[in-house]
């Protein structure tokens, strides 16, 4: 990538996605190989007054050697320190920019997905909590790497496959646009207000219907929305996605019944899901299908005692850039949206009220996947069984 | 740097070097470009049976954007998380296993010496701890790297410069034998013996003589001399430093008188320092001059109330392969090994009895400098004034 494109992404992620202030500490989050972005933030940020940046590069080679070769009994092993860092970025109310993907897609390809299962990493238990505080403003955004693209565009040869991925980025981050924070600001007005509707419509539940799929989620009594930005416990604005185009709230771990069919195809942890099914009875994932890679779920979904329960439910729209390129990034940032979904286990308590925070779903894992595009129809359920539209064709009802 | 070649080095740094032992955490760090090696490393320490592999990567161009841009105030900071990883290294009696340089000469030419004297990443007060309680198999080895090798060889391009410093490397780290290990073994026997028979003797002190230098060197009444290997209070015996070929102790931090001239240029956390010469009175280093980068050692020099003490001495004979080749390498771990040096800041207690343990040099830092090669004449001085040959030309005389 250019040097100048690379200020563009580090100006985005600095100035506005993460929204670093004066005298922050900066947890740059990456995978090997993307020196190139991590090193162009860490100096916006320092110029920016930035106190300290701490970039961490995660290889997604040295977790296959351990997937690979280390005594089975050892996989659910963590060092003490790497959640111990995490709790003191929020601590010391931080800044986090992550960069994904963090394990390319198809780097662990042919390995034991059982195995791969039970190897959480990058991801940590300890991010939840510091979000669910709102201690850090932090961002999540992708970057193009090689393997990546060849996974995306197989079509196309190595480099071409880079420079389709990097142009598709810059276009679904708005990158392309003459002012992008501009452009990002107008799409957060319409998420924020879009969820503050559905907050207002305090529905008992969500039912969404189409291919294959068949779902009703409940929600809490106090089940708020959220999307665009959120703000720190100081008053600090960030965009936790970049890109971003979903309202998303925190359902009844209680209450999910029926079955989804992923339209599309799903990486977890460097894993591809192909043809995933799941039947869901009393709120939990009781049956696991899939065309390929189906073991990797089902391990994750095993994880611990309410991994197989819901932990969010969202909503997209069809005036997303991703939905219309049609490409499948086999990357759950940007696929997701894409399409409405929802995920296994761990639940945001930011999007309930203080009472209902201990009715939420807990769990060490998080794993997003889409329902469909926009041939899933989404209807609100109030408390007395009126059906109420919501999404219709991928357009807002409400 | 070929796959073949790659597993050599991987194994000589596992299964000798830092000798990692199954059911080990193994640390890894590396400069960012280095993941060949270190991924070579993981899966080797993996098939060996360790529980877990921490690579660490640190980006010298993230070093470099704080040194150009960060608040002044802020350049000593580092965060809490990166002291007690290395002291919970030591709580879990880990391997660490090192690859040099982490910060490749020259990245950071052009900054402000002042300001890079007070950003000691990724260097850690903390390892000095973990070393003296001897809690951790450890080991520093050579890495090749592009702009390394372009400074160490100017006359030649970049491929053919990495090329050769890739070739010395190997050459020094004798894994150009056909076993490695048992050249190593021997090299190691005859370093075990010479600083037992050293430390046998007792001096009172060592006297060094050579173009520009005349420096004595007080010892205290404990030192001990190592070399070769040391051994973890598990018992697990590992080689701190490969290649090396010098014999070293703790002197006493109150006596260092005279002057030292560095025959080699050093490079100090980035910068080069040429033509260095240092005054001692009382055991302190009073007056630091040098043709370039005198500032940044200066900085260090003055970064704690000790740090302009001594905290080593090491002697080097002429068999080792590092004089031999005539080769600046403006590395410390490869120049130290072509020649006697002392270094200034931070003792080492493992090589002096436990009742001198308070007596010895305290610092954040620890800066080792060459002080010349066979052409320096060492003595010992014993406790009643006798003058012992120890080195004449290179050859011991012990």
């Amino acid at each position: 990538m250019e040097q100048h494109a690379l200020e563009r992404f580090a100006g985005l992620a600095v100035d506005f996605s993460a929204n670093v202030q004066p005298g922050q500490i900066v947890a740059i989050e990456a995978e090997t190989g993307m020196e190139p972005i991590v090193r162009a933030v860490a100096e916006r940020a320092y110029e920016r007054g930035a106190r300290f940046v701490d970039p961490t590069y995660f290889d997604p080679y040295v977790k296959r050697a351990r997937l690979q070769h280390a005594p089975d009994d050892t996989l659910e092993f963590v060092p003490e320190w790497y959640g111990k860092r995490m709790l003191q970025l929020g601590e010391e109310h931080a800044a986090r920019i992550v960069f994904v993907p963090r394990v390319s897609p198809g780097i662990l390809n042919g390995v034991d997905p059982k195995r791969a299962g039970r190897d959480q990493l990058p991801d940590l238990e300890e991010r939840l909590e510091i979000i669910n505080k709102r201690l850090v403003n932090w961002t999540i955004m992708p970057f193009p790497t090689q393997s990546w693209a060849d996974l995306v565009y197989p079509e196309l040869d190595g480099e071409a496959a880079l420079s389709r991925l990097t142009e598709e980025l810059f276009h679904v981050c708005r990158l392309d646009e003459n002012d992008p924070v501009t452009a990002w600001r107008e799409r957060k007005e319409t998420l924020h207000s879009v969820a503050s509707r559905l907050t207002d419509r305090r529905f008992d539940a969500i039912r969404l219907d189409g291919p294959g799929t068949e779902l009703t989620v409940g929600l809490l009594p106090t089940s708020l929305w959220e999307g665009g930005s959120t703000t720190t416990v100081d008053g600090v604005e960030h965009m936790p996605n970049i890109p971003t185009e979903e309202v998303y709230t925190t359902p009844d771990p209680t209450r999910a019944e029926g079955i989804v069919r992923a339209t599309k195809p799903l990486d977890v942890g460097g894993t591809i899901i192909n043809g995933l099914e799941v039947r869901f009875e009393g709120g939990r994932a009781v049956d696991i299908q899939a065309d390929t890679g189906a073991e990797v779920l089902r391990e994750r979904a095993a994880y611990d005692a309410d991994a197989s329960r819901l932990g969010e439910l969202a909503l997209v729209d069809r005036e997303g850039r991703i939905g219309t390129l049609g490409t499948t990034f086999y990357n759950t940032l940007l696929d997701e949206n894409a399409a409405s979904h929802i995920a296994l286990g761990n639940a945001y308590e930011i999007t309930v009220g203080p009472e209902d925070v201990p009715n939420i779903n807990k769990s060490a894992i998080h794993i997003d996947f889409m329902i469909g595009g926009d041939d899933v129809q989404v209807r609100g359920i109030t408390g007395d069984g009126e059906q109420v539209p919501v999404l219709v064709n991928g357009t807002w009802q409400i």
